[in-house]
């Protein structure tokens, strides 16, 4: 049985935590890897089923691990390397580096642009836009926490409409834009607030990725600016440059 | 007079340093103005001398002011805009952003190749490399701490060229290398270690950007592979994709 410190500062299952995030960081367990059945922790450690879940759920906060129900818990497979090019699209990246892609809208509304996403989208300001706030996953991990702005004139329903499609691109489409690319990107770095960190599933000492873009149609005119932050730990940015 | 905290647990100096800081970060002093003078601060604050030029040492370990002799205590331009294209050239880029560049060599050694390094600039590993870190400034403050690593057949005796030309552009020229451009670039940001952020003059509570790079020559053949950290409070990427 391992040595676990049962008088010190930290709870039992916070030092567990560690110790199996420490693994994991080592390679001990190999990303995509199933962790030991919660029996066979609860040997090695000498503590209780629900210390075990507490500190697997510690993990999985972390985003270090994913629970299948029925199948034990699994490794997270490691950093997603992110293609960033004109055609970025966020499924193929994620599709094509074998995470299944999955998101959460928590915001829909339809808001005067401010001057900053006005000027973005070559709009007057305080001309309508949809503001879309969403959690974007991978393997039910969070990458993504976007803010996009769309001018409403163009996509009107755009809430119902993006329903009926699997992808953004599949959406776009129906409204009659046949392909889009970047007109610009900026990247920079960051340390998260408290709520951004919640959301991310991420520790508040990790730093977080600020990209800033914004996507024009086949005429070269502005639909989309986003602004979005992606939990660095999780993320490395594969550029092609012009 | 400003009122401060003479018997709390932070000293004079750093009160009046986090005072000032946060007149920079709200705009009262704007980027590239002038601080008010030693004799108005020891008035504003009721110190002596001596506390002023703490304070001020302080604001200028952490890149925010920058002392000239003679002419008084100036506010750092602010975020370096950093294009990062195919034919990224530092010089070029600070200089079209009205910044002055300068660099620091700190280690010239040839080593052999580890694999990493021998794999991305596509030689067997253990051949000789040329291995140069260097601190590179904008304004005399830090903005990059890159370690580049070159093939040391084919640029021999190259610390001794190097220092014969103003930029690495033009000591690669000399060397029958018309023109040079990016292969790959990767972006992620991290957290520094304490001798990161000495050398970067900045706090170890910041994040890092960090890229690595391949440059080759018009033929394709690896030149150069480069990982940099840049303080992410200093640099925004400006990414051209393709």
């Amino acid at each position: 049985m391992e040595t676990i410190d049962r008088n010190g500062g930290s709870t039992l299952w916070h030092q567990i935590g560690e110790i199996l995030a420490a693994d994991i960081a080592a390679g001990t367990f190999a990303p995509g890897a199933r962790l030991p059945t919660e029996p066979e922790l609860m040997e090695r450690f000498g503590v209780s089923r629900f210390t075990v879940r507490q500190a697997l759920g510690h993990l999985e906060q972390r985003g270090l691990v994913r629970a299948e129900q029925g199948r034990g818990t699994f490794v997270h497979k490691g950093v997603l390397d992110y293609t960033l090019s004109k055609r970025t699209r966020f499924s193929k990246n994620l599709i094509e580096q074998g995470f299944e892609p999955g998101g959460e809208l928590l915001v829909h509304e339809v808001v005067p642009a401010t001057e900053r996403v006005a000027v973005q989208l070559k709009l007057a300001a305080c001309v309508p836009v949809i503001h879309r706030r969403g959690v974007m996953t991978a393997d039910g991990v969070p990458v993504e926490l976007g803010d996009t702005y769309y001018p409403a004139e163009r996509f009107p329903d755009f809430d119902k409409v993006r329903l009926q499609y699997p992808t953004i691109t599949a959406a776009l489409a129906s409204y009659g834009i046949s392909d889009y690319e970047r007109l610009s990107t900026e990247i920079e770095a960051r340390m998260p607030t408290a709520e951004e960190a919640r959301l991310l599933r991420q520790p508040k000492s990790a730093p977080l990725l600020v990209t800033r873009k914004v996507d024009v149609d086949t005429d070269g005119v502005p639909i989309a600016y986003a602004e979005s932050i992606w939990p660095a730990e999780r993320i490395t940015f594969n550029v092609e440059l012009r």
